[in-house]
C-alpha cells in the first residue's frame, strides 16, 4: 500500500479535467488560480495563514509511480495510454507565490498564487486546499486561545480526540506557530522540534495501591518533572494533600516540584481551593495545571472568576476547532491563456459574495508611517505595476462603496513572496521558530481592536481602482 | 524527516509512564485496558464502528528505530540508556479484542479490548483514540445520512475541507463502510478500492469562451462519462439549456448523458425547474446532482420539499462532522495484576457518568429468537465464563435500576473477536466490501425507531449482576 505518495491526494474531476485539456491540446495554457477564503471563522477579526511548508514538501514530491498510473488505468473513463506517460512526467514547473507562514491575513485576499499550464495547475488544487484550510484554521483557533491566555502556558493536549492522525501533527505545529508553547504529541516533537510536555494520567494512580504511593513512585523516577494528576478519587480531599506531601518530600531532597493538574470538576473553585492549600503548605512555587475541554471562552470566563490557574492543556477543542471545524478557502481561476495573451476570468454567481475578482493580483498592508500600524490591506493588478507609496492613497470598501479614507504617508509591504520560480524552489523555508517571532512581529501590526476575540473592529481589504473596474466590467458583460 | 513511523504517534506522558514502571520494576505487569464512550455522537441511536484496520496496521508497524530513540534521548527527563534500548525491543506480544468495523455500538460498551504488559498497553492508547474516535465518528455522520438518503447515490466530496490529508481518506472510508458509493478522492480510491467519481469543476467553464463549447468539449473527450456542472454563470437560463444542447447531441451518437450537477443557489427549486426542462427535451435518464453544504438534516427538508435530486455529493458536513467535530472515545484501566492475580479497578468522578465500571468484560449482543431482533446489549465479566442462553435472562438499565425487562428465548451474540493473541494477528481482516455488507446486515437486527434520525429509541446496554454487584463494591470502598 502506497500511503506515502500524495500525488493522487486529489478529486478526480481535476484528472478528468487534465485529460479534457490534454485531448483537446489545451493543456499547455499558462492558468493563474489564487487561493483565498470569503469569511473568517468564529467571527475573528484575523486569521493566521499556515500551511505552507507542508504545500512546498506536497509539491516537490510528486509523481506518477507505477502503482498510481496503475490505478488511473482501470478507472471506467479509459484514459489513453499516451496521457498516463504524460503524467509520469509531471512535474510541478511552474511558479507559486504565496504569504508566508504565520502572517495575518483576511478574507478575500490571495494567500496563494500559482501561475502554470493548467494541466499542472489543476492537479494541485485539492491538497493545498486540505493543508492550508485545515492549518489556517487551527493557527486561527490557537491565535484566539492566546489572546485570551496572556502570558499563561498553552499545552497544546488533542491527539486522542483530533481528526486522525495529519490532523494531530499538524495540528500541534500551527498552534506552536500562534504562540502555544508545547504539545503532548511525540511525533509532532520530532517532526517539528516542538518542544513536547506530559507526566502522568489517571491509569497510573489506579495501578498502584493508594494515590500517595502512586504519586511518590512518579516523583521518585523523574523527581525534576513532577506535575501530579490530582483528580482520579477526589482533588481536594485527597489529590491535593497527597500531592503536596510530594512537594515537602522534593524540597527535603533539594527539589520543586513544578505543579498539579486538574482535569473535572469545577476548576474555578478547585484551583482556589488548591492554591490556598498549596501556599498554606508553602509550596508557592508549584503551578496549577488545567485541563477539561478548554477552549477561549472557558479560558476567559475561568480568569474573570478569579481562578487560579498558570498553565492551560487545550485539547478536543483546539485541535478540531470545535465550534467550527472547516474553513472555507477556495482554489479560482483569475486568468487564462488565449491565444497566446493572459485574459481575466470571472466566475459570476447568484450569492454576491461568491463573484471572484478577476485579474493576476498583488496584495499590500498598508502601513500608518506616524503609527507603525497597519490600515487596510490593498490588491492590484499585478499589471499596475509596484505601488506607489509617493502619492497619496485612497482606500475604499469594494462592496460599500461610499466607505473611504485617504491616506498620506505610508508604507506598502507586499505580502506575496516568491516560493518556486520555473518549478525550482526560490524560498528559503523559514525555521519554525522563525515562524513563530514572525508572527509575534506581524501582531504589532495590529490594533488591539482588530485583535480582540469579541465583536473585533473590521479590518479592510480594498481594491484598487483598476482591480475594481476590470471586476465591474467583466460582471457587466457575462450579465448581458 | 521520517514521517511515516508512527511509533511516537503517542502522548508524552505514555513514554513517561512507560519509563516510571521500568524504573519500579511493575513494566511486565499485565494491565487489561478497555476502550469506550460515553455519549453517542449527534443524539443518534447508535454509533458505526470504524477504525480497526488502521489499528491493526499501527500495532503491526510500532517500532523504534534510530531516529526516534536519538528524538528521547535529548528530552528533558533524562531516561536511562537501558529504558531506551529496552524501547528498541518494543514489540505488541499481548492479546487484542475488538469488535469487528461495520457493527452498530452504544455508549459505555468495550469496543476494544487490550490486555498485555503494561509497558506495551500504555505507549499505545493515544493513536488507538485517535483513529478510532475519528473513524467511528464519520461512519456514525455517513449513517446518518445514509439512513435519510434511503436509495439515492452518495458520494463523499470533502477533502479540500477536511482536517489535513489522513481524515480525507480515513473519512472516505468510514462513509463508504457506512453506505457511501463512491469518493471523489482517488488517493482513498488506491489505497482502499473505493469506486471513484468525478466530472468537471467551474474552472473547466472559465476555461473556455462560452459553457456551451466548454460542456461540448467534455463530451468529446468523455462521452460515456458526462455529468455537467451547471451553475458557472446562470443555471437554468444558460446551464440547463446548454447540457440538454449536450444531451441531444449525445444522443445522436447513441450515448447517454449522466447527468447534471447544481452545486449552489436554491436547490429544490432548481432542481424542480431543472426536472421539467429535462423531461421536456425527452432527456429523463439524466440524473441530477446536488452539492453545497449537504448534511442529513438539509437533505431530509430537501427531499420533503420534493426536490428532485438523484445523487448527493456530501463534503464539508460530513468529512468534518460539523456539527460534532469530536467523539470522546477513552481507554481506561479495569484490571491490573497485581501480586501475580489480576484484580478490577475504578475510576471514581464527581461526574456519575464518567465512573468506569471494573473489570475484564465481554459484551453480547441479545437476540430475541422470535422477532430476530436485538433487545439489548449485555456486559458479562469474562470470569462469569459464556452467557447461558437456556435461562431467562434480566436485563436492566445499570443506572435507572427500575428500568428491566425479562427475555426468555434469545441468542446471545458476542461482539469482541480476537485480534492479536500473544502479539500474533489472529484475526483475518476482511476486505471493505465484506466490512461494508456486514455493516448492511447488522442494521437489519435492529428496529426503525432506534436508527431513526431524529429522538430514537433508546437501546440499552445493560450489566450482568456479577459486573454491577463488583462496581458496587468497588465504588463503596473508594468512598469509605
Amino acid at each position: 500500500m502506497n500511503y506515502e505518495n500524495m500525488t493522487l491526494h486529489t478529486d478526480k474531476y481535476q484528472i478528468n479535467m487534465m485529460y479534457a485539456h490534454w485531448v483537446q491540446g489545451s493543456h499547455n495554457d499558462q492558468a493563474i488560480f489564487e487561493v483565498f477564503f470569503r469569511k473568517l471563522p468564529f467571527g475573528n477579526g484575523y486569521a493566521v495563514f499556515a500551511g505552507l511548508e507542508r504545500v512546498v514538501d506536497y509539491i516537490r514530491n510528486i509523481r506518477f509511480g507505477d502503482e498510481e498510473i496503475a490505478f488511473l488505468r482501470e478507472q471506467e473513463e479509459g484514459y489513453k495510454e499516451e496521457f498516463l506517460e504524460e503524467l509520469r512526467e509531471y512535474r510541478f514547473t511552474g511558479q507559486l507565490d504565496a504569504v508566508p507562514e504565520g502572517t495575518i491575513v483576511f478574507a478575500n485576499e490571495p494567500l496563494l498564487r500559482i501561475t502554470a499550464r493548467i494541466f499542472e495547475a489543476q492537479l494541485i488544487e485539492t491538497a493545498i486546499l486540505n493543508f492550508v484550510n485545515f492549518q489556517t484554521l487551527i493557527a486561527t483557533k490557537a491565535s484566539r486561545i492566546k489572546q485570551v491566555a496572556g502570558d499563561d502556558g498553552l499545552l497544546e493536549f488533542g491527539t486522542r480526540r483530533a481528526q486522525e492522525a495529519d490532523a494531530s501533527v499538524w495540528g500541534a505545529r500551527a498552534a506552536y506557530i500562534a504562540g502555544f508553547h508545547a504539545t503532548s504529541n511525540l511525533r509532532a516533537g520530532m517532526l517539528f522540534g516542538i518542544p513536547t510536555k506530559g507526566t502522568h494520567a489517571h491509569a497510573w494512580v489506579q495501578g498502584h495501591d493508594t494515590e500517595e504511593e502512586a504519586f511518590r513512585k512518579y516523583a521518585e523516577v523523574l523527581p525534576d518533572q513532577v506535575t501530579l494528576l490530582v483528580d482520579t478519587y477526589d482533588t481536594l480531599r485527597s489529590g491535593v494533600p497527597n500531592a503536596i506531601r510530594i512537594g515537602k518530600m522534593l524540597e527535603k531532597q533539594g527539589k520543586r516540584m513544578n505543579g498539579i493538574r486538574l482535569d473535572s470538576g469545577d476548576l474555578a473553585y478547585l484551583s482556589q481551593e488548591a492554591r490556598r492549600m498549596l501556599d498554606e503548605a508553602g509550596l508557592h512555587y508549584v503551578g496549577i495545571v488545567a485541563s477539561n475541554d478548554l477552549d477561549e471562552s472557558l479560558i476567559f470566563s475561568l480568569k474573570g472568576q478569579g481562578a487560579k490557574i498558570d498553565v492551560w492543556g487545550v485539547g478536543t477543542q483546539l485541535i478540531t476547532s470545535g465550534d467550527q471545524p472547516s474553513l472555507g478557502g477556495v482554489y479560482k481561476l483569475v486568468a487564462r491563456e488565449k491565444d497566446g495573451e493572459m485574459v481575466p476570468v470571472i466566475k459570476i454567481s447568484g450569492n454576491p459574495e461568491k463573484v471572484t475578482t478577476p485579474g493576476r493580483k498583488d496584495v499590500y498592508r498598508i502601513i500608518n508611517r506616524e503609527t507603525g500600524i497597519a490600515e487596510g490591506d490593498y490588491l492590484t493588478l499585478v499589471e499596475e505595476g509596484p505601488l506607489n507609496t509617493e502619492e497619496p492613497l485612497r482606500l475604499f470598501d469594494p462592496v460599500h462603496h461610499y466607505i473611504q479614507k485617504v491616506i498620506q504617508r505610508f508604507d506598502a509591504i507586499p505580502l506575496l513572496t516568491g516560493i518556486f520560480q520555473d518549478g525550482e524552489l526560490v524560498y528559503e523555508v523559514p525555521s519554525l521558530e522563525e515562524v513563530r517571532r514572525y508572527h509575534r512581529e506581524q501582531l504589532a501590526l495590529f490594533w488591539p481592536q482588530v485583535l480582540r476575540k469579541t465583536n473585533p473592529a473590521e479590518y479592510r481589504v480594498n481594491l484598487s481602482d483598476t482591480a475594481w473596474e476590470l471586476k465591474m466590467a467583466l460582471i457587466a458583460k457575462y450579465m448581458a
